[in-house]
């Protein structure tokens, strides 16, 4: 397999994409989180979403610790080639570290920022050791 | 109306929120681009779509040349407040610069990005002054 497809992408200048993943069935929107060249060729050949963490400087296999594991059912670059659009399964149905099945759960309503999504499972119960 | 809600943000190192404009009706992800503060509040006082742009470095109406604005539905942020997701209506149907109703059209297929998805409207015709 060449990398002709990788060198395509629009790298910004620390070398990394924001990617979206999107429940492949139900379209909603469930995280943004970014990857590197190798998150991106890691996420290809196994077929389940890496990426890179900016916060810990690490290659980061989404489900590792939680289970929640994303499958990869198609990948989309934009036109500008700067960003990636992950079609996905979310194992577990939950893709945010704080147990909702959404990052994007603070909606604006009026000028205050409101929580109108439930948590599903309880970060403590998901990230046990 | 009180700003708390705009220093929820958690902006990046140039001050700026990346921003998922989402189909309200399809969930088709349509766009990402950018906003500073002065744009977050454009976009809520207007109602429509105002970016930041990143190569032009101009406050930019998305939809002030082409006719194709995003009338806002809805506003998240997401759960490190660093991304922002606009449930929107896309006016004329298309988002995209090329004449596509969505910016991510190249599917990746084996080892080469595929254009998946027409041009509905040649973009000579979108922005012929």
């Amino acid at each position: 397999m060449s990398d002709a497809w990788l060198n395509k992408i629009n790298w910004s200048a620390d070398g990394l994409i924001p990617v979206i993943a999107q429940d492949e069935k139900s379209g909603k929107v469930l995280m943004v989180a970014w990857m590197n060249r190798e998150a991106v060729k890691l996420t290809v050949e196994t077929g389940e979403a890496v990426y890179w963490s900016r916060s810990r400087k690490k290659i980061w296999h989404k489900g590792e610790e939680s289970g929640h594991v994303q499958k990869v059912k198609a990948i989309y670059l934009d036109c500008d080639e700067d960003v990636i659009l992950l079609a996905i399964e979310q194992i577990g149905g939950i893709a945010c570290h704080t147990g909702r099945q959404s990052c994007f759960f603070n909606k604006l309503e009026g000028d205050q920022w409101v929580v109108v999504t439930p948590i599903i499972k309880d970060p403590t119960e998901i990230y046990k050791q």
